[in-house]
């Protein structure tokens, strides 16, 4: 058994970090990685503290079940908030001590190739994101989430599972695999990543998929086009074991935390309830104000300590939306501009791939902060929209993404919170819930606009974001111009 | 209170209909109509005493709810089989005690013109096929069927429910409609037919709901090229009241009978099991031994009464299938020259129009037959199948039917019997179950293959179907060519 406690000190992307435990063990179940907790300078001390307190505990737990057994350990580790979908959170993370066994066996196997966006998956699965689901579907697992947007348990429960988690191969793969029952994962830079168990090969009908998925086979499904159409005519199946723990090597691991670590925080932070908030935009005044204001409603409602998860998508993302690194230092300006209360936030990356499949994604973004322990879900307008890729409209109703969700069999559990409407009070000079009592005071500042301002320079209204967030995209926006003018020169040039 | 029962006899379509009852109360759940049983000649006289026993215990039934309440009668009156969905049977027709002033009111309100196929929709609700619906989905429902093929009942029970049960509006309709909360239905020959009440009005996207039940949006789906492209920008939802039952005068109405009267049938023949058959094609022998084998083993399951629901859709078909008064007419056949048991054997159409929306679909098939009480459902290759509309291929892969159906939420409570494939045997010169250990003996004869040996004049094989069976189609096919060879010299001579 290796055990090994560092304390890791990190300062990337000008935000503070705080020294934090990174605990390795023998463990199957539990792999602690550094927590980021962003704050502002005030609270640095306390907040010091209260991350500093967490290392005897840990390591007690991990002393505690020194052998090599690892439910003892992972038992004691529980959220009481919510229960994961299927009642335990599924890791399929290979324990160190068989890794090495594990690697000669999955060496031996015909190999699979993984795309970046098919690791983002594996190492969605293999945290737990997904529980129960224990590896890429399988056929019966397919058609339920398929079409039912659920999956039936042996025992008769109901889950979430609104999006096919699916593993295409072409032909040549599914002739390589023959009759093997098993296969090795093999990631886009070569590395041997993991086994998939007792697989099942059937067909990947793209068509069905992208109707029943998207509601719409128009062509310009950013998901579709750039993972779907280039993908192959087979679905492999089957249980996953991931070698180790899945890296970027980004910067921004540290802020991949996974549902386990998730529910330790809040343990943690003894939060009594935890509300989660998926985005994959920068967090503008608007956004800050909902979120504030569901923790006043949450402490009126008698909660004590309501802990906000802000929790950024941080899987494949369309070409124009904001890439995660620039969103992850919006974010901690965010916090460092007091915006938002670093004491009562988290701020975490949710790894999954974004689908852009409105509400049949929303249900997935609102299950796995289930399983992360989040027990209240915040769903605005429009969840996981965008506008048609062939008419001039939003693909989606956007009341129907809260309206799905709110009904989704298996979500029952999770209290919704609807999103109420912020926009631009031109009188107030802020950013406040609309009041259709004076309509012509409010400002709807739309992303597109949003990007229009960053990339003119032009400053946005006051109080629409704070300024240091601000800075971050329009340094971004700036980056990309001075890209494309280099790209024009050598055009020019050429 | 007007109570009349009436011997009703009819020989139409060359089968033997025996002598039934006729009786009109004023009691709201109860409007029993004639029974059609078929019968072979040998067996006449047994059926006859048995139909005919039933009058004395409707007539005591009836007299003894003389009162205008309505409960009371319709409470004796179950099958102990299968429960419906949400527990009691939808019915939706008003009483004749009030169907004076309903008519009235109707008349008042806003009216909404009803097409055909909206008609036979509202035939399908006021009946209760599709319990607990009792009338055209609101937005609620509507979102819970697209998403996940079923609703969840206030107590937080789950019914099945695949298929849109909607009403499309126009522009102009929604403004006629205005703020009324209810409006009156107009059939498509301009007769005032019901009342919907508490009314929704919302988008109608046609794209999502198309691909959300096909899995596709390919042109050239019946159902979407006929009904839905046609139909307007809004669908109306609210609960359903039809002045008196919805007849079609075509013929067949006394094969109409209603989950009730199936209900009625089914305990007064004292089945312990029902097996219900949908079918859109003519019978031939495989489907006969399927059925039969079907009754063999629920025989050695230890049933001792199973009773065959041979259940023909009568709603909208497509062009190319067989109507509905031939295929009618090819049952009776196929019960005449004794390919079934008439003894146990219940023909009797079910009024839904045909989607051909595969698994999606046959969800809403074997639903159907739930409330109508059978409590088994034979499940074929395909159901609900087409060839996909521009490629060369299944629309459905032929095995996601039954896998579907077998994990539908809302149909545990229903036996699946998977079907098993039959085809002719050129060795025993019969229509056999395939034995894959002389692939090379069978023969598939595929209902293109059917179509094209009726309309040439060839006969099919020796035993493929029984010789009067077969004569229907042969005649309906010529009946076609003429009709062709009509048209083609008014064309010529034009």
């Amino acid at each position: 058994m290796s055990l090994s406690i560092r304390l890791h000190i990190s300062s990337n992307l000008g935000l503070n970090f705080h020294p934090q435990t990174t605990v390795r063990r023998t463990n199957h179940s539990t792999s602690i990685r550094p927590r980021p907790i962003y704050h502002s300078n005030p609270l640095a001390p306390t907040l010091l503290r209260r991350a500093m307190s967490a290392i005897p505990s840990h390591k007690s737990s991990s002393s505690s079940s020194s052998s090599s057994s690892s439910s003892s350990s992972s038992s004691t580790i529980k959220s009481s908030l919510i229960e994961p979908d299927g009642g335990a959170l599924v890791d399929r993370v290979v324990p160190e001590s068989e890794r090495a066994a594990k690697a000669l066996k999955a060496e031996s196997l015909p190999k699979v190739g993984l795309t970046q966006i098919d690791l983002e998956w594996v190492h969605v699965i293999s945290e737990g994101w997904a529980s129960p689901l224990k590896g890429f579907m399988r056929e019966d697992e397919y058609l339920q989430s398929l079409h039912f947007n659920c999956i039936r348990m042996k025992d008769g429960t109901i889950v979430n599972m609104s999006l096919p988690i699916v593993l295409a191969i072409d032909d040549e793969a599914k002739e390589r695999i023959g009759a093997s029952q098993d296969v090795g994962l093999v990631g886009p830079t070569g590395d041997l990543v993991g086994i998939l168990r007792s697989i099942e090969i059937y067909k990947h009908n793209k068509e069905e998929r992208v109707a029943r998925t998207w509601g719409t086979t128009a062509p310009g499904l950013p998901y579709v086009e750039e993972v779907i159409t280039p993908a192959g005519n087979w679905l492999l199946g089957g249980d996953l074991e991931v070698l180790k723990p899945i890296k970027y090597n980004d910067g921004l691991d540290h802020y991949r935390l996974s549902p386990q670590q998730l529910r330790e925080e809040f343990d943690k932070r003894q939060a009594d309830a935890v509300f989660a908030f998926q985005l994959r935009n920068p967090v503008h005044n608007g956004h800050a104000l909902l979120m504030n204001d569901t923790r006043r409603r949450l402490l009126e409602m008698g909660y004590k300590n309501p802990i906000l998860l802000l929790h950024p998508l941080g899987g494949y993302t369309k070409a124009d939306d904001v890439p995660l690194d620039v969103r992850m230092e919006q974010h901690s300006k965010v916090l460092e501009d007091g915006v938002l209360d670093p004491e009562t936030t988290i701020v975490a990356i949710f790894p999954s791939p974004m689908h852009y499949a409105g509400p049949t994604e929303v249900q997935w973004h609102a299950k796995g902060r289930i399983n992360a322990g989040a027990n209240f879900y915040i769903v605005g307008r429009d969840p996981a929209g965008m506008g048609h890729p062939t008419e001039k409209r939003d693909l989606y109703d956007p009341d129907h993404g809260k309206k799905v969700l709110s009904m989704a069999p298996g979500l029952e559990k999770l209290n919704i919170l609807p999103f109420r409407v912020a926009a631009y009070d031109t009188v107030g000079k802020k950013m406040a819930f609309f009041d259709p009592s004076r309509a012509k005071d409010f400002l709807f500042i739309s992303g597109t606009k949003m990007r229009t301002y960053a990339r003119s320079g032009e400053n946005p209204p006051d109080g629409f974001m704070c300024p240091q967030g601000w800075n971050v995209l329009v340094r971004y926006y700036e980056s990309l111009q001075a890209e494309d003018a280099t790209q024009q020169s050598a055009v020019v040039s050429a």
